[in-house]
This record gives structure tokens, sequence and C-alpha cells, in this order.
């Protein structure tokens, strides 16, 4: 007995996600089908509800119901902020912490010649018409530092070198509950070289 | 900004799937809204087909396409071995291995008291009149060695004391490419007490 066509194809839209293997695209299948069909409708009709409604921001291109965003139209927002995310779901991370009331633009990707993202998959055309409307005093870097990220904040400091903005990157080191024996040495020594008077 | 409604009920599917925890329903969800349209909207059209062709096979119970399923309609298939399993998916894992050429019927639970499973959510009655009335030779209990299999195989063997069947279970011992030094002392115990002579 072979999987069936429709399971097949059922179990290859799980596996697109990123994380899921062919192991857990094939539980997750069978959960679905295995439970209730009113559930698993809902869980569709959820999936097409939400394609439907969200659009991307004009301003600041997250993904947001509205477009403007809230974020961008909010005008008690502060202007003279601007902070770079790679994606939207960042933007909600930031938003969390509770402590930046600026503006946000999102990058789309970050450089990464092994995956095939150039610097014309980054917004930048827009981020720098944006620069020009907005002039924004501080621009925050919040890109993971990674050699796609490093990459990434190495090009658009270089791009903004003329602008007259201060160009901040969010700081590296160990975790908070990070054990020095489980710290990579290039994070180790990075929170060596940056460390500071207490 | 907190998570939009609609997006909040995306990320609770995601997160009902077992082993599918908040922070990955998070990134399942934007990976999601983030992606292509018609990609997701296949996807939920294939949820709703694949829900809507699934049934349960009234001999076997397992899900299939067709009732009877293409298992219990064959007829070149041995009546004479009937072998249990938990959920339909485990009869895909033994039609894998192409050894066996019997019929199955489906358990549906195993009995876990911890997870409310008792002996009325085994489907033992349609067992039962299925037994009387194919008569097999052979029941196989292709059940997984946990407390929970133990178990069902314990409460089944005594069920079926009086019927004139043989009764057996898969083996238990080392996994193939298992190393000793990974392997739980009760596994070790266990194939040390069945040692075969080579």
């Amino acid at each position: 007995m072979t999987t069936s066509p429709l399971l097949e194809k059922l179990i290859q839209h799980f596996n697109r996600f990123p994380g899921i293997g062919r192991k857990t695209a094939q539980r997750l299948a069978w959960f679905l089908i295995s439970g209730d069909k009113n559930a698993a409708d809902e869980f569709a009709d959820c999936i097409k509800e939400t394609m439907d409604s969200f659009t991307v921001c004009k301003e600041c291109l997250m993904l947001s119901e509205t477009d403007p965003c809230p974020i961008c139209a909010d005008t008690d927002r502060d202007d003279s902020q601007l902070c770079l995310v790679e994606t939207t779901s960042e933007i909600y991370l930031v938003e969390n912490m509770h402590e930046y009331h600026g503006k946000y633009f999102v990058l789309g990707h970050l450089l990464s010649p092994l995956e095939g993202f150039g610097i014309n998959d980054l917004h930048l055309n827009d981020l720098l018409k944006l620069i020009d409307r907005r002039k924004p005093d501080e621009i925050i870097l919040a890109l993971k530092p990674s050699a796609e990220g490093e990459a990434t904040i190495h090009y658009i400091s270089e791009l903004l070198q003329k602008k007259k903005v201060n160009l901040t990157r969010l700081s590296t080191g160990i975790p908070f509950g990070g054990d020095l024996e489980y710290t990579s040495t290039l994070t180790l020594a990075n929170a060596w070289k940056r460390r500071y008077r207490v």
C-alpha cells in the first residue's frame, strides 16, 4: 500500500515549512486527518483569511492588516529613530520589549550569497527614499550577528556613509543566563573585546 | 503593537499540533504569511480536500479514502493473520517492510490512564467481532514497547485467552545500529533476557 496522492500532497505542504522534515511532516499530516474535521476546516479557513488580510505597508514594508501599518500611521511615534529589521516578525520581538517608540523598516532579506540574496533583494531604494523623506537622527540595525547580518551591516554602513545619521547596531556578547562553558569562542572573544567598566 | 487576532488564531492552530510549541508555531505562521499566497491557498485547499476524502474503514477502522479500505478489500491478502496497531500511520510503516501480507485492525489508542484512555477507548468490541468473523490463526500485536503498549498487550492477551489464536508481539531489544552505550538499562536487560543462540 503506497501513500495516497492526496495524503502525499498534504505531507509535502507541511514539508515546505522551515525546520519541518519529512518525518515530522508525516506526523503532522496524520495528526490532522486523525483529528477533528471541524478543527482542520477552521485551520484551512484561518490560513485563507490570514493570507487575504495581510498586505505590505508601503512605508516600512512590514506585513500588516492595514496600509499604512499601525506603526507608520501612529503620529505619536518618534520619526527621528528608524529600526531596520530583516522580517516583520522581528518587529514584534522589538515591540514586546516596550523600550522603543520609533519607527521601522523591513529589509526583506540579509545579504547571503550562499542563499542567493544580493543587494537587489534588500529594499534599499525604498530605504534611501524613506531616509531622505523622514531624515531620522538614528538608524538602529537590529539584525542578527551572523555572517549574513555582519555583511548586511557592513554594506548598509557604507551605503549611508554620506547621510547625516547615527548608525547603531545591537550589542553582541554573552546572553543573559548563558554559561561561559557553552559560549562559542567567537562570542566570548567578542564579549572580551567589548568588555566595559562596571 | 500586539499580535493581530487573526495572526494569533493562526499561531494557535499551528500550536495544536504535537511537538509544535508556541515559538515554532509563530515561526510557521510567519513563514506562511511572508510567503507565496498561492502556495498557502493550495495548502488550505489540500487540508480541506484531504479531510473530505478520508473516512474510516468499517472493517479494520483504518483511515482510508475508501470503505472498505484497499487492504480489507484485497482478496489476495491473508485473512489468517491480523496485525493490531495503535493508529493508521503504523500500517504504512508495516506495509513499507514488504514482509506482511495479512490484514490489520486499528485500536485507536493504547491504554493510558495518565492521558485518560481506558479500555472503552480501544475498539475492543469491533475487534472481538472481527476475530469471531475471520477466525485468524495469528494476531500480531505491533504496539510500541512503552508502559502504555505493555499494559495494552497485557489486557488484550487476557481478553483473548479463550480464543483459539496465536497471540504474538514484536521482538524487543537493541535497535540495529544502536550503541550499547546509549541503550537504556531496561532495553539492555530485556535484550539480555531474550538473548538467543547464534
